[in-house]
């Protein structure tokens, strides 16, 4: 199977082995940015009915590569499947995000929670998985993912968006040991479901820890590290035959980088706000670094996107040891031809530092 | 004038000089929380025909000092008079927060925006600030504020709310020369601003730097950070004879302390997510802390409010130089009586580290 995989630069650089140019990819850039994503995403009714039909999400996955030069495909997902297959309902309301029809309120609501069986409940993932995978043909690897337990219990309990997070963070300092049950129960479906996806071929795993940075540098640790860290600590190491990088990405997180490089995970995710440069000085020795460019860099002119890229490559400096990418998910307005200007800048502008 | 203020812990703790106990303050600690402020807030009628009358604002103002034993007053008003004095038309939508009816979007429009004379279409504030001084009578020292030029050119070009700041990006990223233009003139604005809060008696200042935390490492220091220091520096040193402390706030601003701290302020405040002994040790010897304890944390039991109080205090260590306060303002629900909880452990708990 190795040889097979034609472009290994994202796997290469997330173990900080040599590379040709920095490897890129996008968060979310199988999405809405993308005429023939809308279309697909029309035919298949609503987002999770997408997500549960296995051609279509293969389909959407493959759409970005077709028109960029990317170094990796994503499972097209999303991050409370979990959730939605424990039974909470889950339900998307336009302009506002994803809600729950049954939200956890109760110590008893999360001592029946359920941990969905990955090849039954969930089953439309790894399939979706194995089909990816026979259609990318060893073109380039694909990163499986899931949401990190503190991210799922907290829109689990929020049970919609809120800015201020003040259900869960109640239930954490009033009731923290049916948080840490709630948690628990999340970290170990999270581990079954990533398994699923590495038995089905995934390439990389990702944990998104989208609202690890709302929690102070203690509530973090507890709440949120420890559990991405018994994840990390109980996936396979290696798969068909290789190393198995797994990638850690808090929003906001910059002040906990040092805990997050020694988590048990190979790269360590960066948002837009901390300079690539100082982050390598901190952890550049222990991990790998994916990111950091603001997704909105991509509404400005293209001299201003080779710009920041060059900024960025210049700040990471020399070596491998770097994943390219937006600092949080493409937004929908992006312009597609200035996507395609930031991708081929990376790969020209990189090979310097090769 | 300097004899008569009977509590000068906040102004001594700024200046890290030795205070019996650590003072304690709480950002919109005159807000929604408590029902005296709802009563006014509705005989007013609208949120900002509350910030236009001296009086009631003096009011407001005074509440929470009646009920707690608070070590400072914080002017009642908002960051968004001085764009709504230039002509933007603010508004408050409910639960939205605020919008302007003519929010700037060309460069003409910049270079026609006035400069607000604050002793005349700013009147209120200055004259709040006045009645408020009379009132206290020398009991604490009263802080006036102004948001930063980046926070209000946010507002200003969004209209409203945002999750991805597209429009003031797309502008910083597209047409930096206007945004330049609207921060400097933003910025004098500011200075005349302040000046005329100080003349009128505020004894400390406060740049809300609210959504500075969006930005790049270096956007951060061009289109931030630059113009408060500009602000920093033109405000005098000095009022009524005694040094006048300026504290310098930057939300989600953990990756930047360093150079928050040589921008010419005493103080640098702290949200919650970054641990205050790993500012003190970055930061501590050329400033002094403002923070950091979650909000929501006042939702918790007392027990737990007091274990955190101590915590931050222990983190903080032995010395003066700290001010206490919430990392971010007080939230709408929080119980009336935790807050009572809370200033009171600050003043209990602090006194062994004095």
């Amino acid at each position: 199977m190795v040889n097979l995989l034609k472009n290994d630069r994202l796997l290469k650089a997330l173990l900080r082995q040599p590379v040709d140019v920095t490897p890129v990819w996008m968060m979310r850039q199988a999405g809405r940015y993308l005429p023939e994503y809308r279309e697909v995403r029309q035919q298949a009714g609503d987002f999770m009915s997408l997500c549960k039909n296995p051609e279509l999400a293969c389909e959407v996955t493959l759409q970005p590569l077709r028109r960029f030069d990317l170094d990796a495909a994503i499972l097209f997902s999303d991050i409370l499947t979990i959730p939605d297959a424990m039974g909470l309902g889950l339900y998307f309301t336009e302009g506002e995000g994803p809600r729950f029809m049954h939200p956890i309120t109760t110590h008893q609501q999360v001592l029946q929670l359920p941990i969905p069986d990955p090849e039954q409940e969930l089953r439309y993932v790894p399939d979706a998985v194995r089909l990816i995978r026979k259609n990318l043909n060893g073109s380039v690897p694909l990163i499986g993912f899931a949401g990190s337990p503190w991210t799922l219990a907290t829109y689990m309990v929020e049970g919609g968006p809120s800015k201020t997070y003040n259900k869960i963070k109640t239930l954490m300092y009033q009731q923290p040991a049916t948080l840490h049950l709630l948690l628990d129960k999340l970290a170990k479906a999270i581990i079954v479901y990533l398994s699923a996806q590495i038995a089905a071929g995934v390439q990389v795993i990702m944990l998104f820890d989208t609202w690890g940075g709302v929690l102070t540098t203690p509530d973090y640790q507890e709440f949120s590290l420890n559990y991405m860290k018994q994840i990390l600590l109980a996936l396979p190491k290696e798969s068909e035959g290789r190393e198995l990088p797994k990638i850690l990405f808090t929003k906001q997180g910059g002040n906990w980088l040092e805990s997050m490089a020694t988590a048990g995970c190979e790269g360590v995710g960066l948002d837009w706000t901390i300079d690539i440069g100082q982050a390598k000085s901190r952890i550049g020795a222990q991990v790998a670094l994916q990111g950091n460019m603001d997704p909105a860099l991509l509404f400005a002119k293209p001299e201003r996107i080779e710009q920041e890229v060059a900024r960025i490559l210049e700040s990471f400096g020399h070596g491998s040891g770097h994943v390219f990418n937006l600092g949080h998910g493409i937004q929908p307005t992006t312009p597609i031809e200035h996507v395609k200007i930031f991708i081929d800048a990376v790969h020209r502008l990189s090979a310097q530092y090769h």
